[in-house]
């Protein structure tokens, strides 16, 4: 008995299930939000998915997403130079922005070296790193990679590569996260929790 | 330190996050891998969007999502007559049609009373519904509202007014899920579901 929706309708069911994270109940929800919605947020939605590609390209220096040649952080002569951290993804770069925590400049890899998806250092962006770390005069690289064997892997990588360098180099503390439960945390965070122990002034 | 990412972007994310069920990170999720995505999938999924208000709109005889002035279903000749099953949403609708457990039509309401929302009886689909109970020669209204103060309170309200037209009015049970554990039901469920008993035969 099962009848086919309208083919406008399916073909947009279709398209929101490419996207990460949306099953088929949250496409529906969403497409039965936009049958109902006002037709200027419709349009207002379309047009942004729109212009993406068009306005938005990786910056030039670090691979930041950027809206001109120079990302917003690459541009700003407030930065402290002498300082990369990097990270994997804009999304990472963007966690630290978010936190507030970091003054200094970034580059982004664009992912991590995985030998089973054929994912060598000539595909990330490692040749850029190196040059950027000669012309700007870097003083210390922070491997900002993910605490995960593929970012852990890579961060070792760099650190072997860039040590002819003479720069420092650094990588964030891992360890049980801001508000967790011990009760919860698995044994490698533990474990590591345990081996990045310092002393603590009373 | 914070800086702000493209403006294209944000605008995609404020977008995104007007959509229900989609969060800040959900938002992100989508937005990094639109950017990332092949430009066609892009301009697939804004097409998508635009053309649905234009594609879609409510079934002139039931209040389905349609492509036509008739739905599929009203339009369909092998739909058994005479039944008419009440919901309140297309969602609902295309539930029961993914069940595959129904072979009469259906009539949407297009939400429930709420006086406290300001919805009246004349701003539901009931004219409609009571118009088709005599045109169609119906002799059962199955009311399929939500199991909700609101959905129950709107089958009770149309209990009432259609009675006096002469059809066979019922109400789909209520009772505990299938695969569902007795010890995580809620009071309210299991009350339903033991007042809803019916003698199973040995």
């Amino acid at each position: 008995m099962m009848t086919r929706r309208p083919a406008a309708l399916e073909n947009l069911l279709h398209e929101l299930t490419r996207l990460p994270g949306i099953g088929r109940r949250g496409a529906e929800r969403m497409a039965l939000h936009l049958l109902q919605a006002a037709p200027d947020q419709v349009e207002a939605l379309a047009r942004a998915i729109g212009q993406l590609h068009h306005d938005v390209r990786p910056c030039a220096i670090c691979g930041n997403w950027s809206q001109d040649e120079r990302c917003e952080i690459c541009a700003d002569p407030r930065r402290q130079n002498g300082q990369l951290c990097v990270v994997e993804r804009p999304a990472d770069l963007w966690a630290f922005e978010q936190a507030e925590s970091y003054a200094g400049r970034y580059h982004v890899l664009g992912g991590t070296l995985s030998p089973l998806a054929g994912v060598t250092a000539d595909d990330l962006h490692i040749a850029q790193l190196e040059r950027r770390i000669g012309e700007e005069a870097i003083k210390e690289v922070i491997l900002a990679t993910n605490p995960s064997i593929e970012g852990d892997a890579t961060a070792h990588y760099l650190a072997r590569r860039l040590a002819p360098r003479g720069v420092a180099i650094t990588r964030i503390a891992q360890g049980v996260p801001l508000g967790s439960h011990l009760g919860y945390a698995d044994a490698g965070t533990l474990k590591l929790a345990l081996e990045g122990r310092r002393p603590l002034a009373s």
